[in-house]
């Protein structure tokens, strides 16, 4: 990579790359990546999405360091407009949408604050897009109005209030980085009388090491310990859960709720 | 088109194509449409996606027809087994996701009923997509640590019961389909005393008709009449919308609330 000064346009691209599937990239998001001089690359970004970027860019990857925390948003917002002013247009690449719990309003903000022009292209979010290639559907008609999607860990490390909330209303509940607060999200849900209520957690949708576990509220914990799920894992709260195939053999004698 | 009798192996794609911006489709999904023998559509398809259909395939039309009401889900569900089992690969094909308000898994279900393997490719949900192409994120650290999805017309022709929880709670609210309720919508959110809460219209998102309306729960009936907004359009409530670059214009003085 060589800095070319005479033709320096600075630009950035904020890019949703989707749940993991390199196949769930946007037609749009290929075109950035073939475009891009340089590529700033979350962990949670498959390696083959990386191949679809042009051979002559700069890959940095920002993601978490080995044990270690991840990169500062601080450092990786520098970066951002370093490499723009210096080597043109910048994708800034991360899984699912980058709005979706993706701090790209941030980087957005910097951006502009910097006046370099940004461009969103958006990403399939796992929030929906999982749930759905294991065919369980967040909304469905008689079964659920609306979906809610929270995530299981705020800035401060707690449960989001939101959650106390989630539990009480009829949307189905999707809740992303929740897998490590389980115990706590579960123990909101019985409180709230949802013992039966049918949950899905899905570990690493849409790639070779997808999961699917089934359960309700009351049975979750023990069912993702018996199947060993792990991290980045989903969970879906909601009647909608029942409707997967598989559910029947996993909870005897459910008989979903029905609304009209 | 021709059926043969000798190859036909039955199979049904469910593709999500996207808010509208043909390339806001993704690599599986284009793929699918390369590879399909029958696409069935909807009224929300643009014709630019279609241009990607293979050319040997056929195209059917099952949106909605000319001032009468749509083709029964019935009726769709029939078709797409109907060609499937004559011509081989039918790629259901909807805006948006398959899964967010598209009956989806109606088709799901049928299809599975009549034993015909049953692929779901998600696709870009307007309901996260088009804000965030108008660089409103759903979430942002601080403002919003949720989103809630609903439809704003039910199975019943009524607004969803959920939009009064949802007004209740700290969420980003996204209403699909809610333009014709906006008046009903809006009078929820009043008596949830959320009037100075912003607001965002956003019709014919990712197109060349896209058009932006913002202002608050108090103004925002005055100001799609203003701008004369039409449907397709989603209405987002939240704190969020006062991100916008804009907000400040339309409505003065404006302190957003922000949470720790």
């Amino acid at each position: 990579m060589k800095a070319n000064k005479n033709y320096i346009e600075p630009k950035i691209t904020l890019l949703g790359a989707g749940p993991g599937d390199p196949d769930l990239l946007t037609l749009k998001g290929y075109k950035a990546l073939q475009n891009a001089n340089v590529v700033l690359y979350d962990a949670l970004v498959g390696d083959k999405i990386l191949e679809f970027v042009n051979p002559s860019a700069t890959k940095v990857y920002v993601g978490k360091r080995s044990g270690d925390h991840s990169y500062s948003q601080e450092v990786v917002n520098r970066l951002m407009i370093d490499y723009a002013i210096n080597f043109g247009h910048v994708v800034r690449l991360k899984g699912g949408d980058s709005f979706v719990f993706g701090r790209g309003y941030e980087e957005l903000e910097f951006a502009t604050k910097h006046q370099i022009p940004v461009t969103v292209i958006p990403g399939i979010s796992s929030s929906i897009g999982v749930p759905g290639l294991q065919h369980i559907p967040v909304t469905h008609r008689g079964v659920s109005e609306s979906f809610w999607v929270v995530t299981g860990t705020t800035a401060s490390g707690e449960v989001s209030g939101d959650i106390y909330s989630a539990a009480q209303s009829n949307a189905t509940i999707v809740v992303l980085m929740g897998l490590k607060k389980l115990a706590e999200i579960v123990e909101i849900f019985k409180n709230a009388g949802k013992s039966t209520l049918p949950v899905a957690i899905v570990q690493s949708g849409s790639t070779e090491q997808e999961k699917l576990v089934l359960g309700n509220v009351d049975n979750i914990i023990q069912r993702s310990r018996e199947e060993m799920v792990g991290a980045p894992a989903l969970l879906v709260f909601g009647e909608v859960v029942s409707l997967h195939p598989s559910y029947k053999s996993v909870v005897e004698n459910y008989v979903p709720i029905i609304r009209e």
